[in-house]
């Protein structure tokens, strides 16, 4: 297939963040051309003029299995939140996690995503919904301590049962996750690192989210999470964090050291109510790569990453009293480029630069990301422009949205699901 | 005109806050029926099946006529901020107010809002683009010391001239306002006041928004601007005050007895890093009617209302550390019953009731608001809708937009004046 996309506001996210007018050319994969009046024949021509066209987002955490759940745990005190959550998860189907992915992923296509993070058990039948959508999917099976999990079998049995049998199939990148350090010993950490280096993954997982999970662990061990992880040797650069709100500096300056990447999810943490406020800027300042991410839309309620930016930004600049604080260039780049670095794809993903692959979103600013031009159009994507802005969405060279219709998936499908 | 809605999931906003499925009949500009199986016959006739039906929403403070400054004055500390606004506010003509306020009142139909409270100067030019849109617009012509003024003309008499020549007009509610206590003397407050209570009009001003502000004030007067205005007996039922978020107890309960109203900016707020967080559950609980606004799209960056009500509960929910702070159903009040209460449109607007103004929207929750039950709908209004959902928009019995189409106006007339 050959795309060709003309007189869009191209974001390039390249290394210069030159934001131009212009042309790409898409053949098979690949960005092949970029440029001002580009007249080669395509299968499909896209016509952006007065749209944006920019790299795909990141989406660096998320439990797309649990998209049926939307809404249904709300107003809760953590305790509470936690013990109908997983009274709901214990009661699932294999139907009712594939829908529930088949939900998320179409609702992070619609909505500008076109990469995303996932860390959840039965990862075998989200990449089934993944595949048939056509995302890339980056899926960790997450593992724990076998006293405490409800899965069949082992956990990290399992995890690397998943890698060896999806390893090899397109858009879906299999890894290993690990739930938090309350429930995984060290061992079941250690050798999940084992298994991710025989087979080159990534590692997922939910760190010092809670201030109670912190404090409960320094009492267990004298060390706090990301102190006692630093000393046993886990932390390495194929590890994503998520959450990481309850930090001192001197585990920052460890994150940084061992080159972690970060998934912050503000939405999520914000509307848990669990305290405190993920040291971004630190983090950044100290060069932890910081990404971003939704969580479950249990916890956000959305896929939405372009609300998820925003209120980062809203946030921290709150925090800090301070309206300068992550300007609009370092909040896309940490839904871009920043993403693409955590998962390995910094080569292919995040910037729309010849050679890269082709993961482009195409925006309709209409009417509430107008007027538009190159010196706003990055606080508009930002504060202004909405997922359901988006209205083309190319993975992996494959048009999978255009005027906000999905050309092979049927709604339908999932509808009649929820119906039944 | 008469408009018959059928099926749809009514979130009434009535007395019990009832939820259910049904119909709704509308004659002229009123609610006449609600029920279940309505058959009278319509000039329109729309199928709500699988949507959400509710009352229109309720922005208590915005300022239209700077919608074309979107995105221009980005990342600045305040007082860089001011400087940038000021300077770019002074080059304006009155086209440029006509058409900013034309983009602004269209995003916001566009994305749910059926009612909204402006403070501005030129609000003769800001009415014409509310009428030619069909918005309910309140519209508060702010008045400062003539020291201050960029008016031409004694800002008191401009003021009471707007009053008086638009106090007849369709849907047009005019009112005096204030620009803040650092450029009103109390002269100026109280002979405002005073044509306040001549024309009986709403009072309309930013109170308290900033940490400088308040101290400032302090300094000067020696006391706090709640507490001075509260002891020269400006504080009244007909005021609406924008932000107040930098309050001591002893002026929530000032602002409770005096019944004002508040209009809280979270998303303004956090964005333009001014510090603090509005007191709302402090507010609500000593019964201060809390309302939700906007403010200018220079500062938010857009006119969802949905995005404010999340984000309102997202800046609770986390200051407090507690999930339970600002359940779903309060943060829904906030934006319709305690807007229209603000508004001292409380008999007629508001709630989805008979008898009742019909200013009414509907929403199509695909993808990001299914599933769709009774028990999750408030949630998913506030975590998971967005503007862009909203497919219908009526207004006083108007049938506005449709499909997502606006049935009269043209956005290609703002569109033309943007490109000239």
């Amino acid at each position: 297939m050959s795309i060709l996309i003309k007189n869009g506001l191209i974001v390039s996210q390249n290394m210069n963040r030159e934001i131009f007018y212009g042309d790409i050319y898409i053949e098979k994969n690949f960005i092949i051309e970029i440029g001002k009046n580009i007249s080669t024949e395509a299968d499909h021509k896209i016509d952006a003029s007065g749209k944006i066209v920019m790299p795909g987002l990141i989406n660096t955490h998320a439990h797309v299995g649990m998209g049926l759940f939307r809404g249904m745990i709300e107003d809760l005190k953590l305790d509470d939140f936690l013990k109908k959550t997983f009274d709901l998860d214990s009661k699932r189907t294999d139907d009712h996690i594939f829908y529930s992915s088949l939900l998320s992923i179409y609702e992070m296509v619609r909505m500008g995503t076109t990469s995303f993070l996932d860390l959840y058990y039965s990862e075998d039948i989200i990449a089934k919904a993944a595949e048939e959508i056509g995302i890339r999917a980056f899926l960790s099976w997450v593992t724990l301590d076998e006293q405490f999990t409800t899965q069949k079998g082992n956990p990290l049995k399992n995890a690397e049962n998943f890698i060896i049998s999806h390893k090899n199939k397109e858009r879906i990148y299999p890894s290993i996750g690990f739930q938090g350090v309350y429930v995984c010993s060290d061992e079941t950490l250690l050798k999940g690192k084992e298994i991710s280096e025989k087979h080159n993954t990534l590692q997922h997982m939910h760190l010092s989210e809670t201030r109670k999970e912190v404090y409960d662990y320094l009492k267990q061990k004298g060390k706090r999470p990301v102190e006692h992880l630093y000393d046993i040797g886990f932390l390495n650069e194929n590890l994503v964090a998520a959450h990481t709100v309850w930090l001192t500096m001197r585990e920052i300056k460890q994150l940084a050291e061992k080159n972690v990447n970060v998934s912050h999810n503000p939405v999520s943490n914000m509307k848990l109510g669990t305290g405190g406020t993920a040291p971004v800027p630190e983090m950044i300042e100290n060069g932890v790569n910081v990404t971003l991410g939704t969580d479950s839309n249990v916890t956000n309620n959305n896929y939405d990453m372009f609300i998820v930016i925003e209120v980062a930004g809203l946030m921290h600049k709150n925090e800090k009293w301070d309206a300068s604080v992550l300007t609009s260039q370092e909040l896309i780049d940490l839904a871009t480029l920043n993403g693409a670095k955590a998962l390995k794809m910094r080569s292919l993903l995040g910037s729309i630069e010849e050679g890269k692959a082709a993961d482009i979103i195409i925006i309709d600013p209409e009417p509430n990301g107008l007027p538009l031009f190159k010196e706003n159009v990055l606080p508009n994507i930002i504060y202004a422009i909405e997922g359901l802005n988006v209205d083309t969405s190319i993975i992996d060279g494959n048009l999978i949205m255009q005027n906000k219709k999905f050309r092979k998936f049927d709604f339908e499908k999932i509808k009649n699901y929820i119906k039944s």
